[in-house]
């Protein structure tokens, strides 16, 4: 199987098990639950991928950690939907279709995100209801979840995001953003359905290496296709998030020393890989994501 | 001592927890920690001492439970900044301060509350360092705490609230927002201590009930101070929620009838507390949220 054909595999077991988590039609009197299915309506189920991936490679069923994998994507989906509102990036389109708050509006997409975030963490204590899943896993994904999103992780890197927005930032303050706002919520994933299938602290240790070094390539390879994309393909004006004031690596270092630097991610990301099981699965992952910028 | 007395003990002692669970200055380099600071300040720390004052009840010392009682009360304040937002209450003012959108901006504010719902399930999490405190209490409180509070709690109250602004309103619509986004907190704050000390299930049960009926009375007499208070000590015109739209008891049921409802809520909570230890302490909050009329 191709990693696409995995991904869509994965894809076909997690939107169903969202669509259980949320409350059926007609259950709760309002809007917040149609807001929230839109929300949670495209994506490539990229973190779920990661924590069943893990899961797998350290001898669970992929499927026994579907709570957990769900959970981490409400919360991401939750960060798109407040990224999207006016107040902070204003973006009109997410997916190819309409933002929430255009869908809904912005008290509802303020809601709906907010539901999302909570809902993550009730998704990862259903985990515990898996039999032969130990509460003491279960619980340190939970503070896991909280310690890679929250005022030390993803919030505060979306934080120094919109800071830096229309002034010179520093490269330590993008590697801030990046490891914050990208990579934590992609090392989380990865380290949950380890952590679950109770992998050892040497292989938790270099999974977080790889998922890292996995997410800054991710986000370096989100800004090189911004400036050398090709403007046909990717629907947009070249140099739209230096337009923006964004900080991103072509913009500070230059386009050459960028794509060094995504280079030593990937190869980075592919040095960790070696020493882990389902070494297969980690190297095409680091394909699929530098095959994104042509 | 008095309710007031004990109340302020408790908040000698949460307010110093909770600023241990914020990065210290400098920690993290943007306004985010200073945002939640604020957010997190002011406040009755209602939410905290019915948790430590449940966990007493059911033979565990208050401090015990202190990490619980600060993730109830960071989840309750992350709730008042997004409700301030311009998109949702539009409130320039909270507990006589500027509101954290006012005092920062409204992507911060956004930020910052997400921040703050995040780590209220971190510090759940972190009871489990207490000795003592099995995995699957804290595990059980940290699943309630996502229930009381997610799309089939608080947030769905939220949701309803808005939705229903300027137009007429069920008697049944305004129980379902009273409840969840009113007292499901206040639930899920007094089991929290209740379930930690190991309470059995009928005495969770009574409690559970109590919180319900004590959380009722709260909001009903939040109504009836706008109604029928005093405009020169409550500080805003009597009848601002029925010109903000607002749906409530008096407007729905009038003074006389919302009154008789109070008294209701009132008589239930007395009657729960009965059969609960420590009773005098939750008869003392009845009268508590009572006096607030006069």
């Amino acid at each position: 199987m191709t990693l696409e054909q995995r991904l869509a595999v994965c894809r076909e077991r997690v939107d169903p098990a969202l669509e259980r988590f949320l409350p059926a039609d007609g259950e709760v009197p309002t809007r917040l639950v149609a807001a929230m299915r839109h929300a949670l309506s495209g994506g490539k189920r990229l973190r779920p991928f990661l924590c069943m991936e893990a899961a797998r490679a350290f001898g669970l069923r992929p499927e026994t950690v579907l709570p957990t994998a769900c959970g981490l994507e409400m919360l991401h989906c939750a960060t798109l939907v407040h990224d999207d509102m006016p107040c902070v990036d204003d973006s009109d389109l997410r997916h190819g279709r309409a933002a929430c708050h255009v869908e809904f509006d912005e008290a509802t997409a303020l809601l709906a995100g907010d539901a999302l975030i909570i809902g993550a963490f009730e998704c990862l204590t259903r985990q515990a209801e898996e039999p032969d899943i130990a509460p003491e896993r279960v619980l340190r994904c939970v503070r896991e979840l909280a310690e890679y999103t929250g005022v030390r992780g993803l919030v505060v890197g979306e934080a120094l995001d919109i800071e830096t927005e229309g002034r010179p930032c520093t490269e330590s303050e993008l590697e801030f953003i990046h490891l914050n706002k990208t990579a934590k919520l992609i090392i989380c994933s990865s380290r949950s359905g380890a952590v679950l299938a109770g992998a050892p602290d040497d292989q938790l240790a270099r999974l977080s290496e790889y998922a890292e070094a996995l997410g800054l390539l991710f986000q370096i390879t989100d800004d090189l296709l911004d400036v050398d994309g090709d403007t046909a393909s990717t629907g947009k004006p070249v140099g739209a998030d230096a337009a923006a004031g964004k900080a991103t690596y072509p913009g500070l270092l230059g386009l050459a020393a960028a794509r060094e630097r995504a280079e030593l991610f990937g190869a980075r990301a592919l040095q960790s890989a070696k020493g882990l099981p389902n070494r297969e699965v980690w190297e095409a992952l680091v394909e699929f994501v530098v095959k994104r910028r042509h």
